[in-house]
């Protein structure tokens, strides 16, 4: 499962510099496949007939199954859900018939049963150590880009002041064991060469670390790229993509995260940290038969990562949960949400016991509000909840087209250099504005603190009126002017450069950015209802509870807000995004607001386009994910959307006995599965068989049965029927026949067939009338038709 | 829906004084009967065989439907849900092709997509104003027991008090405002005269109120009995009990509700206030088209208003949704999982703005601990979960015992009296303790609060030693010693009342009882430790982290856990619990000690049988439920359960051309269905027929179709087959047939056909074998087969 792709090997051993070099010049190179790109090299090309076929068959160990590769799947295909828990159970029932025989037994089905939990406390405590490391590394490499500590170079900024004796709690980011780039070079701290000095080190190191990220990413594990959130909502959904959960792009993943959120490119590392957990969960299912053989218990495991992934991001563990219930999962037993639960609980403990962020807090954003809402302000907030669904359409929108120029044009050739443009541009923007120059979650952070009295940030720039009352709303200073028109600048910016970077081959995350814009976009109209509120505290919307001295507006909370709306925008999700947002504050009060800007958001964006970035993305990259949530919505009927259409041949079925081991209707056909009938007159349904299973099987007869030859007949029925004396031995193939395929009437609607589908997660299913067979339906031909009904490009669904 | 039974209308109509008397003299009276009683009066006998027949059909009014009473259901019969969220989606596909034609169909169709939210908005209202009357009114009557307001009757002792300026907060329980019936008999407050004149007062109270409730219940709902939470399980998975969920239920189960609590019986109105909110969600329903005519749409406002019960009850609504989606709800698609959360947001706040506790909290106990929980605290916590685990399970075996006790023997005939009796008995005993005299929630919230200085409780009387850390361990003082001794009775009489408390013919919850005995035992355990840890705190468990002086134990959090365990082994919940306990502390800090408690509890009382309380009534009153969360684990096919076995005549079917109006088939058999095949010899399935549809249909047809008499011919094909010119027309019933009935082959295991069933929704599912029908397998048969392996009588299942 872990492996590297060949081809990456070979291009490792052929030696990394010249890929270095290659890299550079960028010669058209095609070093990181796109998924579609190694699919096409994996099968030849792209083939659009219903049941597509698979590729040759992998060579197998043959220690290892009495019919080895009987029952696995090929790479870029679907699972059998079905068949997959039912083998899962025949397992456990014979694991309970042993565990009566003997302690031995007894003790093998205890520690089977427990082994689930077992590997969660695994997968929670891996992932919070990795999240934990992640956040450190992170944060001394964006310090690196400032200066460095003379105390010593593994101190970041904050860390190497902490431990220094000079620094007052006013300037706790000032200390002389720090020191800028310009003071190490130049020995000068001020003046406009310091700051050109310090300029350029920054400009440097974030070119080197995004071109490190791309370089790694390209050299040993493609799959490291992006937020990797649409793949993992594909391969829950019960895609194969083998390596896309590998122990290599664990490896890489978590270096190149670390660099790429250090280079201050616009991207967060909350959506990465979603696929290091499920990487975790995959490696660490290699222990344990039970989810290294089953491919439906394993992407149980990798639903409770996914909320692992949240639950160490943010310190939301109850959050983390519901977004991947929500958001991420297909199938989502309630076993599920307990392991879930607890592997979130184990992360965030794990993570909290790391302490990366030093305040021995669970959360990523602590915030306290002091003052309540009033319900005056929900207008504001459904304000905010109207920009952040339209940025959040927009956003799609525009990142869509971005993107799908990059596959469609030679953009898309030049990866690196994109990389290290974009992330000069962001660099040479980003450094004069302090707002953008710091991290993506050191801004919302500090967009999201209330002022106190003593808060010397710009933000808290406010002219000082009293001071019996410190909590009181006061006008604003030059400073805060200052702040908001850097935020106004900081806004456009972020809106701008956020579009072209997500989808960069480097690890980027989308939820930093999108909160970051919308918590900029919530703490302007905050300061503005404060100021205005406190200039006409008379008028008639802030009279009765805005008298003036009073704390009426809490700029912080519309932060909240607003990051709320646009990540709700962005991703679509509600509950889920309203309970990390309250785990964050921990203060029920404020679910509200909350509730009612991702509310209007999601139903703003909604108007735009139904889907969220991630289902974009999927169906940008033609990945076969039957959406759960969208309902199908059109009249057809099963016999309109089955194969064979009206004007193709015949349906290609086997009869239980009648063909040879010689026949090449398997060969000759690409289909990867056939039914099997009494007879072709009759039309009546035996069974399904599988082309893989069965070229497996015909090749292990031939070799080790005695007397197959071609001429052999392959037998399906229960008893072996009378053959001619000099007949050579049949070949029975019963064993390999699913004896219960689903059928479905030709009059099925195709609302009731999808939601058989998806209920059950088939790959295909047949179709009868009147009892006769007369077609098939597979999982891609209905994609196929709903992309039709849409008037979409139904031959943009790639993958069977 | 909400009609009474007619059985009941009669009796309200003899006149209540009758029953009074014939009540109290409890002459073997069925006033109140089960509802298996009502079913086997209603259906004749339970019958066995399956497909079991329905009774006959209901008058229907001619002028609602083009053909009424076609897809509707009978009472006390299963719903097909994939027929019912067909039918739905037909209605939307029509509404949205209206829309784009005129603005009226355009407004029609946006309504009709808020139609939802708007209903969500109105259950969260309703059922928060209900929990907010329903809280005040029992807190009031609970003081009534105890005495007077003289300011005015209507207060309580603790508002009357709070008016009172004379009252300090040391004292703010005593005014002389509040007089205690003693003071108001006698004039005398003090004294063992006074005490006799309160305590035999306490008793009256409490037997007039229980009186009033069982009266109001048996006379004019039987269906407000109980906690409600296994019939709405049931309901939720598709079953049907009309006037369940009706007005007269609603009504009386809010006033009976207020008078169970008060009478100081062992019982909580958590679970009724689930059953209250699903009733205000099923009368709301009748407002809108979409929900009143599908009983799949209106199931999904009922899981919501499951989570608003929650919500209301503990003032959790991320608890609530949680406990919607683990513990009732059957099908609970995303959609509901936003609606249901906004909806319990709604209800908290509402009944926050009503602020029935004074407290301007949310939460029913609000707790804020000082102290954080140390890792060897795990051991006791773990311990109080084993606790909650044997208290689980040991009183869901002797509940159920007692249950079938008063099914089965003439106790059942005497339910006037058997309340009566409990609430006399736990009058007399409760009185004399403190801890048993005060309500439920009451004895929690003392019981989980953390001990300040300058707290006058029983509970927290210490012994002073120093008075610079108020929070510092101190040693037990002889107040504290009679609390323990208090307590330790208080849980015993608890422990025992409760179970035969719960399953009268009362309103009773369980959440509150069971939380209480937790608490009870866990705050004895807390205490032990803390003095265990303040004489010992030099040993090796104790060192390091708890040296003379501090505040190392919170007994308060013991309680808590200790709660969360008793719950949880009596209902097997695990997340939703644990957040509801989140939410009542805020603080995610005690989420491990929690979790801990309730994981341990639920696998300690899952050892000794895996139902919790609520599946365990299910089974004992024979509903057809069919687990969600349990695995089918035997290794049983399709052939081997389906009807008809092999000693039994062959399946009655229909041929889709040759049956006439007047033959027998369907009058001389008990089936609700039949399969319709294309001819007899074949038994190739063509679709399948409701025996209700067919029955309404052939007498609507002999009613208003001209020439069809007895011996037209019923045609199931889409062209009339030639008929002879002599022969009357021909009734074409093609439309009441289900052309896409569900089909396995006879080989598929069960467990994948019991998870079609589950995922699906089925009724009946068919059964072929090559392409021939076979058989037929109904959820009853399922149940039924399930009941037969795990070797219990397959004869309880009842309803179809």
């Amino acid at each position: 499962m872990a492996k590297l792709p060949p081809q990456h090997v070979l291009k490792f051993s052929r030696g990394l510099v010249m890929n270095y070099v290659a890299m550079l010049l960028c010669l058209k190179c095609t070093f990181c496949p796109s998924l579609s790109g190694v699919y096409e090299e994996h099968n030849g090309t792209s083939r659009t007939a219903g049941m597509n076929g698979s590729g040759p068959s992998r060579l197998v160990d043959p220690l290892e199954d009495p019919l080895p590769g009987v029952g696995t799947y090929e790479d870029f295909n679907t699972i059998d859900w079905v068949r997959e828990k039912s083998k899962d159970r025949d397992r456990h029932r014979e694991i309970t018939n042993k565990s009566r025989q003997s302690t031995v037994a007894l003790l093998h089905s205890i520690s089977d049963a427990f082994s689930g939990w077992l590997l969660m406390l695994l997968v929670g405590l891996m992932s919070g150590a990795l999240a934990g490391g992640i956040d450190i590394s992170a944060h001394w490499m964006t310090d690196v880009k400032g200066g460095l500590c003379l105390r010593g170079f593994w101190f970041n900024h904050e860390h190497c002041c902490w431990l220094s004796n000079e620094t007052t709690f006013q300037e706790r980011d000032r200390c002389p064991q720090w020191q800028s780039w310009a003071e190490l070079i130049t020995g000068k701290s001020e003046g406009p060469f310091a700051y050109i000095v310090n300029y350029l080190m920054y400009i440097f190191w974030a070119l080197m670390f995004s071109f490190l990220a791309v370089i790694l990413v390209r050299a040993f594990a493609p799959y490291a790229c992006g937020s990797g959130i649409p793949e993992i909502k594909t391969i829950l959904s019960g895609f194969i993509i083998r390596g896309y959960l590998g122990k290599w792009t664990l490896i890489i993943k978590t270096i190149t995260l670390v660099l790429a959120v250090s280079s201050g490119l616009s991207l967060g590392k909350e959506g990465p940290l979603v696929h290091v957990a499920c990487c975790c969960a995959n490696i660490l299912c290699h222990l344990f038969t039970k989810y290294r053989k089953n491919e439906a218990k394993r992407r149980e495991v990798l639903s409770a990562a996914a909320a692992v992934g949240v639950s160490v991001a943010f310190g939301a563990p109850i959050g983390g949960v519901l977004f991947s219930l929500e958001e991420v999962s297909y199938y989502f037993p309630l076993k599920t949400l307990w392991r879930s639960f607890f592997a979130a609980l184990v992360a965030a403990f794990t993570l909290r016991s790391i302490n990366p962020f030093g305040n021995s807090r669970l959360v990523l954003f602590y915030v306290e509000f002091h003052t309540p809402w009033h319900l005056v302000e929900l207008a504001p907030f459904i304000l905010l909840g109207i920009f952040g669904g339209l940025w959040g359409a927009l956003f799609i929108k525009a990142n869509i087209a971005w993107c799908r120029l990059r596959k469609t044009t030679c953009l898309g050739h030049y990866p690196v250099i994109e990389v290290l443009v974009v992330a000069a541009l962001t660099a040479l923007l980003s450094y004069p504005n302090s707002y953008t120059r710091m991290s993506g979650s050191e801004l919302i952070s500090e967009l999201f603190n209330d002022c106190s009295l003593l808060d010397s940030s710009q933000l808290c720039g406010y002219k000082q009126v009293s001071v019996d009352n410190s909590l009181a709303d006061r006008p604003a200073g030059p400073g805060l002017y200052t702040a908001l028109w850097q935020l106004a600048l900081a806004l456009v910016f972020k809106m701008m450069i956020t579009v072209i970077t997500f989808g960069m081959k480097v690890p980027s995350g989308l939820f930093i950015p999108s909160m970051a814009v919308g918590a900029i976009a919530g703490r302007l109209l905050g300061v503005g209802m404060e100021q205005l509120a406190y200039y006409n505290h008379d008028a008639v919307i802030f009279k009765g509870w805005c008298s003036q001295g009073a704390d009426c507006i809490t700029p912080g909370l519309y932060a909240m807000v607003g990051a709320a709306a646009c990540l709700g925008g962005v991703t679509r999700m509600t509950v889920s995004l309203v309970v990390i947002m309250f785990e964050l504050t921990g203060g029920l009060e404020y679910i509200v607001p909350l509730m009612a800007a991702t509310m209007t958001s999601k139903w703003v964006a909604d108007a735009f386009g139904r889907e969220g970035i991630y289902e974009a993305h999927i169906r940008l990259n033609g990945y076969p994910f039957l959406e759960p949530k969208e309902e199908f919505e059109h009249s057809s009927l099963a016999v309109d959307v089955m194969r064979p259409r009206r004007m193709d041949p015949t349906l290609a079925v086997l009869t239980q006995e009648g063909m040879t081991v010689g026949e090449s209707l398997v060969e000759s056909t690409h289909f990867s599965g056939f039914p099997v009938v009494v007879s072709s007159e009759s039309q009546r349904l035996v069974g399904f068989v599988l082309r893989r299973d069965l070229l497996i099987s015909i090749d292990n007869a031939r070799k080790r049965q005695d007397g197959i030859v071609s001429a052999s007949q392959v037998v399906f029925t229960e008893h072996t029927p009378p053959l001619p004396p000099d007949a050579p031995p049949p070949l029975r193939l019963r064993c390999i026949m699913d004896l219960s395929p689903f059928t479905v009437t030709d009059h099925t609607p195709m609302d009731i067939t999808v939601d058989i589908f998806r209920k059950l997660g088939l790959r295909q299913c047949l179709v009868t009338h009147n009892g006769r067979l007369l077609g098939i339906i597979t999982k891609k031909d209905i994609l196929k038709h709903m992309a039709q009904m849409a008037n979409r490009d139904p031959d943009s669904i790639l993958f069977n």
